[in-house]
């Protein structure tokens, strides 16, 4: 790693002063690989982690098997989720499963309390009894499944790079980001499947394409437009209460996907403008890469004024100790 | 803010790749001020949370008034605490605070959910009655009542800085860090006491005098030496289950007083080699903050070889993904 330092993106401030701040870098892109506007080392390689959800279930939509099976918004935006794992999330995806004919059994991810901390508390409170279905990526592995059981494959062991599932994922990334993965670092998620290095660049690439789909095959479009048109009309099955990725969407509708990542990672598609974003945070911080990607869907004018009036506590969220009271304030810095 | 990056201190890896990584700034000092060790900017100011939460303990114990409320090592160590409200840990706060004649509700801290998950899940799943005894804090604000109860002040308002309690803990700050702190930066802090800006260096300071009394009075070092044998005797009082400041002086006895702070600082001082540590990671992250320290602990000899197998979890932590399959490692990087 060089020590070429990223821009600091976002600051965190208490009382008079900046406490902390998050380095990151960013790339704002057009369908055709003009770079609008960048910060830091678009070129490094970073896991897009769970950001890339929505070109991963392009496969689902694009084989014919989201119709086959009927699936309605809620499935479409529940493929591209990093949900909380409440109830409406889980039962669904149970709900899904079986219309598959399949069972929460069949998923390859493990269970675990939500990542929200208050959904986590509510979960334990309620009692609720954790299965596969209220992992973060159970929706999306339900995509993964519905893709496999319309083209007759084996199920067994789809999280694997082996699998027909997952080379088919690499392929969507490949074409998507136009690069040559084959000897691209790999590792595993949260949930099993592989996470595989690729160029900030490539992703904004891939993320642009989301947005302006014109150079695409039609069907490859149609599918995009029709994941698009999922994750506006279910916000909430795409993250949850309370959760950046459910509020930016429910106001800006179809102007935004965005999807957040683990360690930092954000990517973001705005069809109106036709551009693609992605980012990441140096230092792996959910609460960084939400204030900058907050601070992109404002700039290039997704978020206008009245937008951002009702959107400002995720904007610049306000820090406030135990009893409430203000203590400070994440902003933007870039 | 100037954007001279402070150096890369710890890394995230996933699979073949760094995935996130974080900066920060760390000294390493001697009482008379000697810099043995630096990285980054140490004269740029932090906020040193409750990484100082050992120095804020002294008035309590040298004042008497520990003494004349037959404070144990137990009470000792809370007030250096930052627990995770724990059974253990709000039950003795509750006793001790009878033992003063007040109650939970004199507290000015507000209840919360413990500030670790796991913790926090049992909190739920028990359906345990938080009240303030279980804020982070608590502990601390005990001890500021017994420092008050004992010197005859009201006790109403103690978390305000012009309170007596709180303008004894601000010189305590400036004679052991040998700093004016009159115009430092202020904020508030998670329990409601004030915040105040200081240079790193000095923080650094100050914990070199916790570790090398002799050059204070005699009352004072004292009553160092009382809070290191404190915490070092009930190191589950200062932090709790699955802690690192808990395990590492479980380990270390009184050759470690660590502390972490919110907001990626931690302080330290190693009474055998007559060192003090302050370090703060930029970004805020606790898990930097935690290898960091881990790395000077062992590179200054307070974790020797046989040490460091006992706490190699802690050291480099290995990132498991949620069905426990090794996924990459915390590593420190300097």
């Amino acid at each position: 790693m060089t020590d070429i330092a990223n821009p600091i993106l976002v600051e965190a401030t208490r009382g008079t002063m900046v406490e902390s701040f998050h380095r990151g870098r960013y790339v704002v892109m057009k369908a055709d690989g003009t770079v609008i506007e960048q910060g830091g080392d678009i070129d490094a390689l970073m896991y897009p982690r769970s950001a890339i959800k929505p070109l991963l279930a392009i496969p689902m939509v694009e084989s014919g098997a989201a119709d086959a099976f009927e699936l309605e918004d809620q499935h479409i935006a529940l493929a591209c989720s990093s949900h909380n794992g409440e109830e409406r999330h889980a039962h669904t995806v149970a709900a899904w499963l079986e219309k598959l004919g399949l069972s929460v059994d069949t998923l390859e991810c493990a269970p675990h309390y939500s990542l929200r901390l208050a959904s986590a508390i509510e979960q334990a409170v309620d009692h609720v009894q954790l299965t596969k279905a209220h992992n973060n990526c159970s929706g999306k592995h339900s995509g993964f499944l519905t893709t496999a059981v319309h083209l007759g494959e084996d199920p067994t062991g789809y999280i694997n790079e082996a699998h027909p599932v997952q080379q088919r994922l690499i392929r969507i990334l490949e074409e998507m980001g136009d690069c040559d993965l084959s000897s691209a670092p790999r590792g595993i998620d949260g949930c099993g499947i592989p996470v595989i290095g690729m160029r900030l660049r490539d992703l904004g690439l891939a993320m642009a394409r989301m947005a302006d789909t014109s150079g695409l095959a039609p069907a490859r479009a149609q599918a995009i437009a029709r994941i698009r048109k999922g994750c506006a009309a279910d916000p909430f099955m795409v993250a949850g209460t309370g959760r950046f990725c459910t509020k930016v969407m429910e106001v800006c509708g179809t102007d935004a996907l965005v999807k957040v990542g683990a360690e930092g990672v954000y990517c973001a598609a705005f069809p109106q403008q036709g551009l693609g974003v992605a980012l990441k945070i140096d230092d792996g911080a959910q609460r960084g890469a939400e204030v900058a990607m907050g601070a992109l869907l404002r700039r290039h004018g997704v978020i206008d004024d009245a937008r951002a009036e009702i959107l400002k506590d995720s904007l610049t969220p306000v820090l406030t100790n135990w009893a409430g009271k203000y203590a400070g304030d994440m902003r933007p810095a870039f």
